[in-house]
């Protein structure tokens, strides 16, 4: 059977989906491999490593995609590439169909059978095959370092022969994984770490990381049973924004990672929020993408309002390629190891993972979720 | 008596000579204390704070310098500053006259007393005056961030339902107070952390901060009585980079930090020794204002050797203006506590720190070290 793995084509997207390791893997099990030319070169893995793990190099995609059984992409592949896709194979990659469920359609008309890595369920058993998780770990890790290279200030405390330097305060809103990897890698370098969730559940694992959690008593349902954060009322938002204010206007650094899955990402700093800060303090907006959670933060840019620099960071984990692209390779293998019985593709749609995850399949859109999206 | 801090006019330079709790505490001392209009903006100290703490603000170079006795500055003073200080009044800044003797002669002739900053002597009686220690740590603090940040990679390892994540292995080069707080910072964010320095007693430092210490024997003298390292020999050079290649090629992260005071920073990685190293490595060379210990390193640019970034960056402390200014602010105050005897300037020429570091007084350059270097 064969697996292709192309190069990907969205401006700025370092990560391949699956590193030699994986490929190695792949072969042992029997599997023909073939990587696009330069496919791995902006995650740092020449063409050689991948020939010395087994894999076949192709200079085309038509030579890539012939006879090609799966493919496995980082991101959705553009109306062209889809074109391009042999009829019938199978496509693994993030299909972001939750915020574009037209490709859906063009994906059943080309009768490719689909899973979008963003759909696999929150169950244990699909742990390791969870994209999401792995790359928002990288993606909060980085932002911590980002915010950290930009501070004109120490993280830790020091005590020196010129004084003490009291440590950085460091506020994350969102701890879900990126948020409580920020944490993590905020208390690693010394700072003073607090921690704001809608989800009470995080409080324990905000604690458990060493950071203050912010408590916020609210009236209304605020989790999905995935666990995932709810999008909330209005009045809910002013409150926690009302609340919040203290919080943010004593930090040197905020990083927000609230995003609703599939929602536009909820406004959690406001400008006077922002104003309200000393100068020199950064803020790193990590749903800058999904609409963002900072008044004021622009996609890929800095903007600077009285003195307080606000970053919105673009694809974070595609500034972390080396372990985002061996992460993503690994959770695809993961998937792939429940698509293929024996050498062959063995579709069970009675799996949970692979029923929730698949969105097309023999020509029609078989998810009910993009179904109901697309009605 | 008026002490008058001037903006800082070099280019990228944002510290100022002290921030308002020194302003603070020379007021509280009877001192009259003047800022220069702007001179704590890029530092993010408006000028209401330095009112706040007593001091007045000066609109114009004339109304600043107007009957000052003491001027506190950063960095040296351009040859039309120097023209603006008033006759016979002290000045205490980082002169920077190792590297440009020629300055002390133009502070002669304008009869100004002067004091370089970089000559006070490593005492522990002075250890409070000790800028280059105190900017130095900020310079190795900022260096690991860039390089973390700039990195494809996680530093900490990492044990994640996708598999575990090797630590970074990060090599630090010199291991004086810059190598020091860079090993302690990749320390902290979980790398995996190699040091070397040609001096020997380098080794316990470098080991009780958890680092491991690369050790070659040398047969020459590495250091000087203060604790500095000496330039070396050719051969040992060439022995020191044979052994240090093997150290380099391994590391993801190469830091760069040795200086030789007053002469080029000695070259430690060779081209063949970056061309060694796995693609996406970073060196960061401390030293490249210096000459660079890095082949092929340039200043305030990245530079990329088949695969391999090198950043040259430019006034490290300056990046972290906050902390750096107070830094500086308490060892300017230290110094001048020295200079100040009952509200009056009081020079005691036998005290070994004044002695040492004062380079002009009364027309004449009455530095030894300065003086032997301009004939």
């Amino acid at each position: 059977m064969k697996i292709a793995i192309p190069k990907e084509t969205i401006a700025g997207e370092r990560r391949v989906a699956m590193g030699p390791d994986v490929v190695k893997r792949l072969v042992e099990a029997g599997n023909k491999v073939v990587v696009e030319k330069d496919a791995g070169k902006l995650s740092f893995i020449p063409d050689e490593k991948y020939k010395d793990a087994g894999a076949e190099i192709a200079s085309s995609a038509t030579d890539l995609y012939r006879d090609a059984t799966i493919i496995a992409k980082v991101r959705p592949p553009q109306e062209n590439e889809v074109k391009a896709l042999p009829e019938k194979s199978v496509l693994v990659c993030l299909l972001d169909v939750l915020r574009t469920p037209e490709l859906a359609k063009n994906l059943a008309e080309q009768k490719i059978t689909s899973f979008a890595l963003e759909m696999v369920p929150r169950i244990s058993r699909a742990q390791s095959m969870d994209v999401l998780s792995s790359q928002a770990s990288a993606a909060g890790y980085k932002a911590v370092l980002l915010a950290a290279a930009s501070l004109h200030k120490f993280f830790p405390m020091l005590t020196t022969a010129a004084g003490t330097i009291a440590p950085a305060k460091v506020f994350i809103l969102g701890a879900g994984v990126a948020g409580l990897q920020a944490i993590a890698t905020a208390k690693r370098l010394g700072a003073n770490v607090e921690a704001f969730d809608i989800r009470e559940a995080a409080k324990g694992e905000v604690e458990s990381l060493g950071a203050r959690f912010v408590e916020i008593k609210l009236e209304e349902e605020t989790a999905t049973e995935g666990g995932y954060a709810k999008q909330v009322s209005q009045d809910t938002t002013a409150l926690i924004q009302k609340t919040l204010l203290k919080h943010v206007s004593e930090a040197n650094i905020v990083i927000t990672t609230a995003q609703v899955p599939g929602k536009k990402a909820p406004v959690l700093v406001t400008k006077p929020m922002v104003e309200a800060m000393r100068p020199g303090s950064v803020i790193v907006d990590m749903a800058v993408e999904q609409g963002g959670n900072v008044e004021g933060s622009e996609i890929d840019k800095e903007v600077e309002i009285n003195g307080v620099r606000i970053i919105g960071p673009v694809n974070l984990p595609s500034t972390m390629a080396i372990d985002t692209t061996m992460m993503f390779g690994r959770n695809v293998h993961s998937l792939l190891k429940l698509l293929i019985k024996e050498g062959e593709l063995n579709l069970n749609f009675e799996d949970q993972i692979i029923n929730e995850s698949c969105v097309t399949h023999d020509g029609e859109i078989i998810s009910e979720r993009i179904k109901e999206m697309l009605t």
